[in-house]
């Protein structure tokens, strides 16, 4: 495995991004290739059978670029896939869903924490079982968000019907005394301020995405396939594929990303 | 062609039920074999090319149950796809713009419409490119409204959350002072009590879904295509397919339609 080769990113869409975002933010020397399947997003309402088939198709197509490691940077695709591709595949695979499930178990006081996602991620009960592990006093609560994800991609970041529908969906985990709260889900960290405030100030927000791009620097050391081509920046540091409409995806893309996205390319997934 | 083959009715999911129903209550004689595209749900904000390729393979399927004609009971296919599919395949094929555009434009007295819808619909522009064929005089304002169809699908039909949200979308063509207002995406006769209070009395609501099982009436009396088969009702008189979670689409059907869907089968679409 080449130690300069990219690290592949892939999500149902824009979410993953945020993951993207950490890893270029910790670890500035790596490339990477990201792809969004925008064509089929959203997974979080879809089945595991459908959600495998799907990531299969994405890694092997990431595969054709050569990646030396892959991040399934969404956690529907992680709760549902993780298991049975990393023993399909000779690359080294993460998901999102340990590094989060680890980070709370770390971070609660009370053995009290609460989990947000989509129908998918939550109803798979991965993350309970994921901390159960760990410790089996450990008390979590899952809780489906099915409006965050067309929230927030209608920008509605910062506004009172979000505001409204957070309150709603969060009273629950309220009752419970939560004091660590998991943002299960990519596009909830955009969230972030909004699910802080009405959680108030005592519980623990934890980011996924934050976990992972720690994870993965770790396992990169582990398996010295760490970059080592800083001296040498290719001019292609950091590709994006899309399975529809390239250019919506480019202007969200270089909204959350600190530099600007150049060009998005559209693949036709389906053919892997 | 057989008269009593059924009729093929499609959509991104479970919305086009609602057009399923007019169809039924309009011609209960009728065979009806629907499909549902969950898998690959919305199609709303993805593009032309995209919607194109899923609604060839659908037809493809549809065509397997010997269906006598087929209709497009999505909006957003019905924009993009019905011109190119319906010069590519032998059986007649309507769509559900047509029929709405053409009640809108009989319904207005002082000649302004609005048409509400998904991003791809109404970027289309393809309602008031119809209305204008029928009258270039005509005004057209036409309005996306992405969050109704996730409202519609977590069931806040009567909520304050989707009157906020209703009441933001809709203030532009309260101003535009239209007397008639297309429900230009096939959840939203579901959310027509909401739109209705916020538009006023003087506002007419049209249904493509209503008006697009009268056009298919016509066409199979014109076409002689008319089932004839009321003294000999088949078993699987309605039989509904899906390319993912059968279960859900199930309950979701039966809230929907006159009678219990029982069995919903789960179709690999991508094969066809």
């Amino acid at each position: 495995m080449d130690r300069n080769a990219p690290i592949g990113v892939f999500d149902s869409g824009v979410g993953g991004l945020t993951v993207a975002r950490e890893i270029i933010r910790q670890m500035p020397d790596e490339r990477l290739v990201y792809f969004g399947d925008t064509a089929r997003v959203p997974y979080g309402s879809k089945s595991r059978e459908t959600v495998i088939r799907y990531s299969r198709q994405i890694i092997r197509f990431l595969l054709t670029k050569n990646v030396k490691a892959i991040v399934i940077a969404c956690n529907t695709a992680s709760a549902y896939a993780l298991e049975t591709v990393e023993k399909e595949f000779d690359v080294p695979i993460i998901g999102v869903i340990k590094a989060g499930a680890v980070a709370a178990v770390r971070a609660t006081r009370n053995g009290k924490i609460g989990v947000i996602g989509t129908e998918g991620t939550i109803g798979s009960g991965i993350y309970t079982e994921v901390m159960k592990q760990m410790n089996p006093d450990i008390e979590v609560t899952g809780k489906a968000c099915p409006l965050f994800c067309p929230l927030v991609e209608e920008g509605l970041l910062h506004d009172s019907v979000t505001d409204e529908i957070a309150s709603r969906y969060l009273s629950e985990l309220k009752g419970r005394f939560i004091d660590t709260l998991v943002l299960g889900c990519t596009h909830y960290p955009l969230l972030r301020s909004t699910v802080g405030r009405i959680m108030g100030g005592d519980v623990t927000l934890v980011n996924p995405a934050y976990e992972t791009a720690l994870e993965l620097k770790a396992l990169l050391a582990e398996k010295e396939l760490a970059c080592g081509c800083a001296e040498d920046p290719a001019a292609d540091k950091y590709r994006f594929y899309v399975s529809d409409l390239a250019e919506k995806f480019t202007a969200f893309a270089t909204s959350i990303l600190p530099r600007q996205v150049k060009e998005t390319e559209k693949i036709p997934i389906e053919e892997y």
